[in-house]
């Protein structure tokens, strides 16, 4: 479907001539358009509620900067993955964008995110792992989702985390980061009832083998409720956590 | 905490001394009793909202009998794992007992169970992987959601799926199973916006190595909003599909 | 076999002295020629219907520039994993080479290529799996079948495939290129007839481990008639698909 | 689509409500159908150009036998892996169904298969390769390809094989079966001009790794137009060479 | 050294030719002696401690009967890895020897141990894991350490360890023994100051991987100060517990 | 808690408020404090012995710089894993830090070390190990435990190491350290009868995949006694070390 | 080449009318006889100096009492990997062959073997690596090289071995067995200088991971010299040791 | 050993105070001499026959240099995995020694190497194995042995290596080298009688995992009498090459 053919059948449904139920099927299934290099899904907002997403690695500055600055005028983006190189130039020719080094992400909210009720918690082991937490953060903000990160509680010093227990139960979603061995997502999901999204991180070294060890962990894990994502994948698990989230609503 | 004092705690919220809610805040923190070789946490369904639940490998057909005759009056139970052997012995101990071959559990409702509002589909790539469905079919059924089993949708026949949309879009949370390349996660995950818990299976031979090769698919599925358990957990992905499920009722 | 006994049973053949079939008897069966640091297989196009192939990576610009130079005079040449600064030195000592940055290919096109009839159809499940694509291109191109690129319809978006499904079926080979789960293989070959050469590519992090993850999904596919290549072997695909193709003219 | 759509399609079809051209449309789009405990693509023998197949491992007995006399009927079927207990069951349920327990497959040929020109060439490293090759046989013979098998040309006595070149230069596709280090697809894949779906086995101990060593070998032979399917899979070898063998006539 | 040659030392120890001294330093530099189908280390309780130890696995009940017959006049035994039948045979030819079902060990007390002060604990995340715990306490009992096994603590209940904690507290050294994903070390090593010497275990399925992922979660724990050895070595793990014991004594 | 309430508490056992006691159990359960963007347990070496330990990888010089500077009065510090570039910056900041190039180590000694009797003893089997060994000894030295480094002894090279074999036997506990096939562990093992902690290097190439050849060969070393720590996690193995070496004092 | 091709060709040796020097080029490329079900190389001993080999996994017991039969009268025969149905089986139908149960061979002796000078040394780790060592043995001795087992003497007790070592210095070649760490390949070939063959054993348990540890320490072994085989293939590692004591004569 | 007691020992065989034989029994088991930062030992030409060996990896050019200049006026010397800037920095400090840039070595011939009979053949697949067949030529030559190479005879193209088969035949040892899949040690096996040592080069992408593939394929060859050392150990198999070829002369 070409993009006119999406703004026929808005503009049918903004005349009348298409009833909304009847409309919001058809966008439904519609698939994309086409807007040059790169095909987005434009019903990608009613389809999933999700805003246009960009991972970042693989792609040069100049082909992100063309995203934003082409789709920005229609929709919210989320790019993910983004070097300091990339960041630099998206500013440059769309300057509205904003830039989380930490998370490594760029935003931009042409239209004010309205939230939901409840809140995601983002539980980190240690420092290493915030660059993974900071992903997952900004994902949840621009999905509609407000959260939070509660960092440096991993295992090893239980009684940091038992401290944030309460904290933790007031979340509707959790997602647990963490490297090396992982046993923060067992640990945590031991204490609290709420789903769990547990991320492994690939922080660590030698017998870590670049997060497997963390990855094994999560998916052998004693605590019931658990799930998992694949590794340093900040952004999947706040989408699906999102995904909970508007359950609840 | 010994039985006893668990006892006393109830007994003193009945009689007035405790509040309830400071009574379920005490509980909600302890930790379990022991019954002889086994210990249970009789306050788990409090925290997590859980029956108890015996994992039967590794055990004897004695043990687990032990366990339904000694908790069955206490509790619903619900058994996985369960060998033919087993689950004899087990009917022959504990006649309320129900036996489901295909899923290998054995299930006892004491309490007759309270289900929520939402239904939780869970879709199988073939046939292949029915005893994990049937696992996480029960599983849900004991906690008290809603759920049915979509069969034999695997993506070499698309069509076959894509008839079964619309059903899936209906329920609230999506279970997906499959072995071998584990491509249903990915394809189920596109068309639908609801929550995914993905579970690979062992189904397959050669370079499935067991489920690894689902597992890595599923893992990287390159839709969004999909989490995994472990290989051939139907239990585990009930689990989470159920806390899931309570947010929304 | 020295050039120069090429050289003469080229001649032999010429001037009557050994019949035609003979001389190809001959020639099937004919090793190779040294032709300094390189030796090639002169008469490959008799037996495998093959330009010159050069494998870029681990050779420096000269090397290939000599070979260039040297063997282009003869025959046709592909080379493929070719460096930004191995295309530059090519270029210069050889400007009849074309190069092709997004596939990292430089061929040569002495004599023209013959084209067969039949279309091998390209299919990317992603714009980072281009690279690959555009190699399996070139490639075909040289060896003498029309090939086409379709690209960005992964299975995350169904409906992107489904459109393009009825120009799949005009093909007569398809190549599916794909990264990180590498499910697109099993659901193109559940929808089209034709023989499938599937390409996992690294395309991915974490649990993609470098391509192993679609590796592993295409090798377990639960469609039929797919068959693998290596991990980023866009040539190779392209070989075995030209292979197919020659076969139906 | 239930089985009487299909019927009531083949009547339309025949009675000149529906065009034939108009009616292979349909069909080519038309799912299942549903006769019990699994379901059937009655439309992919027009689709996929393939018989019923059945992978026996994991099914009961009964399972097979039920599906030999409700399906034999109306198509020929092609069983795997199929167990002596499984054989012997449905052979006495179905009793024109043929059982060849070198290759363990369960064969039911009601319409006379109609062969194409050209043959496959079914080539292995060792006898221990046999059973997959008699199982890629079997299933070239009831998708209509013409087969035969070249036994025990492994490349430790590369004289064997070469004196063979000749015949297997006469197939128009080559199916080459090995286990330990696979060497033998690259070989041939030197000495012929064919397409080539190379089949690792399970076949050696230790380093073999139950296949992956002749895996890993064959995906990263040296010799181009290899192509790869799953360890000990002598059926989708077939399908992919039948699928080449279909375009060549 | 033959066995003569150490009764001659010995000899000469007691009737004065040889100092104590020197006796001492010779013996532990001297090798073995040959009984037969073994060779036994005579001086190993004076060079490592140990009595004999047998590793029952992939010997026949009689070997074990006999060594238990030749050896057990001279020295205390024991063997791990014990099958059911094994057991019955040794139990037949030496009554003396004891039995240990649970934990797969025979030990033979000639002379009683001399136990040293200090205490290990062995803790344990659940009930499959006690075969490990078993084997571990019986080797502690037999190189002279006091021992005893806290059961069922894992992570998931994150309670039920903190309850023990101050029995952990009084252990000199902790052997800590988990499957699955094997957290359980790094939670007690974040609560105790002592030395840990962690086990992983088989128990656990699919990405298990029969005890790697316990393995590498152990071996990336992020608590210092913890020491793995191979999976289900509860052997192990006692002789390097008894070993650090004996330090402070 | 935060600083102050640590500093309350012990301005409260120095006014005599609280007793030693009752002081020390307080902070053994006491969790950490919050210095900004790190959390530190300021009572960590009261539970576990430790000055403060900073893990250099993954940190800027900055934040490192940060930490020596605003925790440097408080408690003495050991920095692993510590850059070049790391060090100049840390050494500008904090002109009292000494730096260990070869160990890359940084340490900050406040308060004077207080040694323990008894030695450890340190062996590598090749030069290359040495970096992780001279970590190993920084450790060793700043937790108070004497230490020293016996450097290559390979086993290729048994008589090397035979020769040291008397200095082996005068430490309390053994750190072996090796990489390729990490078979120094097994023969150290088979000499001493002290505790020994094995730490597996990177060293090698090829099959040695990173350590793993090491780590395997030392979790599966015949020689009982033997633990093992993470690939190349010389401090790892020191904290065991000096635990063990603490309860002989 | 056929059985009659053969015996004509040495007719003619014999007769006169070939040279023997023509008649040993001729036999050098003869390729191989085909005697029913399996295809033998009747000149292999001419071309590797060795009698027909056996390997019994996967062959029935019939197969191969048939094969001696046959054979028998012919030539030398050595099968290995035999069980003790199959050499019940043989011994009956071939009673002058020889059955060795621990190393799972048989053997059939028509023409006394010509043995060569020199020894070969097959040093074992344990017990438990002994069917390898016996298979070895075997092997050698009908290969025609001397050869004695020098068994129990792994590393773990390193004075066991180097009591040996004047032995093993007078062999000319060295087959080290060992499974576990495998180190006993460096520790000899640190000792002696002859040419070592290293065979990995499947003994061992857990991160043995059934050879893989013991492959890997002897692939990546610090002592120059060593050659490696795959794991329990005493029979490979006795042929390189003969081809290279032949060498020697 | 210290190299003054090395002096006087020889000074004392000079003198006749020691007998040769007497002499050569103490320098056999004589370790080390220790020239500072390393250990040399310095009899071990006469224990295994070789020249001082250094491994450049991990080494700085200065360390290097230093070996040379204070080694290189009592020995030979071989350093292999040497860099160009490690090259340029010993050739300016010791004139004399000689740079293979191709195979990265360098060497010292103080003492002429006095060459034994007999002639090593190193074959290699692919140009890419060049640098491992270099590495390999300058270990046989410093070891005293004839070596050539034969280069570019991969199986794809398997007339060019039964081209050069008489040559391979005069050889007394054969050095495959292989990358990819690693199948020319079976062909070679299989075409001639000497023995084999094989070497897996990380030549190829993908599926060859930096050598494993080719590493599994040459311990699985179906050829008997090959052996394998590490991936790119061209230096370990001409150390095993010598050592047989020493046993010939």
């Amino acid at each position: 479907m070409t993009n006119d053919a999406l703004t026929r059948l808005l503009e049918d449904i903004r005349d009348g001539k298409v009833t909304v139920e009847h409309g919001a099927d058809r966008l439904r299934d519609l698939p994309y358009m086409d807007l040059g290099h790169t095909k987005f899904d434009l019903h990608r907002p009613l389809r999933n509620g999700f805003p246009e997403v960009i991972y970042g690695e693989g792609k040069t500055p100049e082909q992100v900067g063309e995203i934003f600055t082409r789709m920005g005028d229609h929709t919210n983006i989320l790019a993910t993955r983004v070097s300091a190189e990339m960041a630099e130039h998206v500013l440059r020719v769309c300057p509205d964008a904003e830039h989380n080094a930490a998370g490594r992400t760029l935003t931009l909210t042409r239209t004010p995110v309205e939230y939901r009720d409840g809140e995601i918690a983002i539980v980190t082991a240690g420092t290493s792992d915030l660059p993974v937490a900071e992903e997952a953060l900004d994902t949840c903000r621009m999905l509609g989702s407000h959260a939070s990160i509660v960092c440096d509680v991993g295992v090893a010093g239980i009684h940091r985390l038992l401290e944030r227990v309460e904290q933790l139960r007031k979340a509707r979603v959790i997602i647990v980061i963490a490297g090396m061995e992982g046993a923060l997502a067992s640990v945590v999901g031991g204490l609290v009832s709420q789903p769990i999204i547990a991320v492994p991180t690939s922080v660590g070294y030698g017998a870590s083998f670049s997060g497997l060890s963390a990855l094994l962990g999560m998916l052998t894990s004693c605590a019931s409720g658990v799930s998992v994502v694949n590794i340093d994948n900040g952004f999947g698990a706040a989408c699906a956590a999102c995904k909970i989230n508007n359950l609840g609503s």
